[in-house]
């Protein structure tokens, strides 16, 4: 039954999604002799934990029940007093945790707590669900960089527009509306100048025609060649960073400033934007996730330079043909087969007649 | 349960994969009292046909039974007597079909002398089925034309090799094997002269490194500049077609014809071989199924000239990049996504990490 409970824990936490970061999505149940009786998720950032919801919500006497909880309770204080405290103080007889706590620093102190405590503790049920589901927290907690998805969109034949650019639409509006709801669970979204020059993006999250969350824009643009008037400069809808080479123009830094545009200057790499430093300097931001929706020549400096974590290729099921399309993934390419850059972890799903290829990259 | 025995007499039609070409695949099962009491399918070309297989099988007296058929059985005369005249002779009670003769010429006449004879007739159980399995015989007999399939092996960013021409492997062992056993179900195998001067591939199907099947290799080289020491050349492991412009060179012609090579002469068309005229003479050739290896160029031809029915394209989980790599699909391309080929009755199959999109062009 330890497998149920957690697994209802696992949805709890799934509603706090686009709300907490940087920190988890967390879910707990508690459960006294075979029933529920009280349910709570982290719901927001800077907001009660999980586990003192679900106190909160009880609605019968907690003492002697069972705690499910995705991730480790923690033992230090935050924004808020330590959840094990709180167990031990509530006489709760047994905790469930689906995997330790990933920040290094406290792993494993939360439950060493509750067992020299007399609780009964039961690590790891589920633990792979809840590692999936904390993959941007894990990430971003042990290394202080953005957890980076990149996501594309082509069709059948690989093309993600026609030799004479058209790309409206390649994929149907499913598919369109499930990455504006990934857009909705990731700090930022990234993109390279090329898309802003071509397509004018705005690179918002909307639902219904309303922008529904203040995700942070950034563009990748060396030589800061972005027209004054793009939609992405409109900073009253959603910030925007602007990353740019360390010789970059010093008279359109202050005019972007004046338009409330935040400005990283890296050094230069192979002439461009250093990318790994530029995504560093994001995590320093408190940036814990970046879609990364470029064009090919910003996702293979992203690829090669192993800042991506995750890969969304929506696949169309359109041929377009044309040896001048433009694909997915171009810039130089790796000159032989052998040094792909591998996907693992794979799994298909459908919108209609698209189909969504998520993959991890093999390190 | 009449599926129940149905998909047994599919199951067994499917034995004669590769064998019966041009005649359709058919498997029948004879049900008495509820048991199975014999089995057949259409073994081989010119051999018996699958009911007269099954009553030769058939361990008690079939006086009475039930006979179920993937496909309407003949009442004409071919290379063997008509089958319905056997059923009325051998005193079955009852005979499900599933699905009528595709022939134009002949379709409904079998059940029909069947239902005058007194015969109980059902039609139609697991039709669907039924029909995707003899889609290469529906197609040509209907049109006289092959029924093409357009295979591919891309990377997950849509490329079939690197900048620098790298494309081994793409795939994986059992992708490659996967093919092989595809190759061993279509009469012919259809590349461009790029392909055949760049990989000199032998385009034979395979397996434990046996050449299993004389299976026709078709080249599409206008100006015939294949190098006669090329490995489809060798026409005593394999017939070889090659296809070239009216104009081509009338003393390459003269040799390829003493290695034993068979020519095809087209117009021209866009300056290439004229793809539309060359399917419509292999299908004069008795050529039921062509499974189409092309490069880019090839292909988009291909479809453009709406001569492929389905596509078969193997996705690796890898991403290899560059600019200047090869695509599936190239060519000049159509300029707008709504002109673009469409795809439909989707499915996925996976061989470990590779997956394989298969699907049929949208009329």
């Amino acid at each position: 039954m330890d497998e149920f409970y957690m697994k209802r824990a696992l949805e709890l936490a799934k509603l706090g999604e686009g709300y907490t970061n940087p920190n988890p999505l967390v879910g707990a149940v508690i459960v006294k002799d075979g029933k529920i009786i009280g349910e709570g998720y982290h719901e927001r950032y800077g907001g009660p934990h999980a586990e003192i919801n679900a106190f909160k919500n009880a609605k019968d006497d907690v003492k002697g029940s069972t705690l499910y909880v995705t991730l480790e309770p923690c033992s230090h204080y935050g924004k808020t007093p330590p959840c094990a405290d709180a167990i031990i103080e509530k006489k709760i007889k047994r905790v469930v945790a689906a995997m330790k706590d990933p920040n290094p620093l406290v792993a494993g102190k939360g439950l060493e707590k509750l067992i020299k405590s007399g609780i009964e503790v039961r690590l790891g049920v589920l633990e792979d669900e809840a590692k999936k589901l904390n993959e941007i927290f894990i990430k971003y907690i042990t290394t202080k960089t953005p957890f980076v998805i990149l996501k594309s969109a082509m069709t059948l034949d690989g093309k993600i527009a026609s030799f004479s650019g058209d790309s409206k639409w390649i994929t149907n509006e499913k598919s369109r509306d499930y990455v504006h709801s990934v857009r909705q669970r990731v700090s930022a979204i990234m993109a390279g100048i090329g898309t802003v020059i071509n397509d004018n993006p705005h690179l918002t999250a909307r639902k219904e025609g309303n922008v529904i969350k203040d995700l942070t824009r950034i563009i990748v643009d060396t030589n800061l060649k972005i027209p004054l008037n793009s939609n992405v400069l409109d900073t009253k809808v959603s910030k925007t960073i602007i990353a740019c080479s360390e010789y970059a123009d010093n008279n359109k830094i202050e005019k972007l400033k004046n338009l409330g545009v935040y400005i990283i200057k890296t050094p230069l790499k192979d002439n461009r934007v250093d990318i790994k430093y530029l995504i560093k300097s994001l995590g320093e931001l408190n940036i814990d996730s970046v879609l990364l929706e470029g064009g090919g020549i910003l996702n293979f400096s992203a690829l090669k330079e192993g800042i991506v974590d995750k890969v969304m290729i929506f696949i169309a099921p359109k041929i377009i043909g044309g040896e001048s399309s433009k694909t997915p993934v171009e810039g130089e390419g790796f000159e032989f087969i052998k040094d792909a850059v591998k996907i693992e972890d794979i799994s298909i799903k459908s919108f209609d007649e698209d189909i969504l290829y998520e993959g991890y990259i093999k390190r």
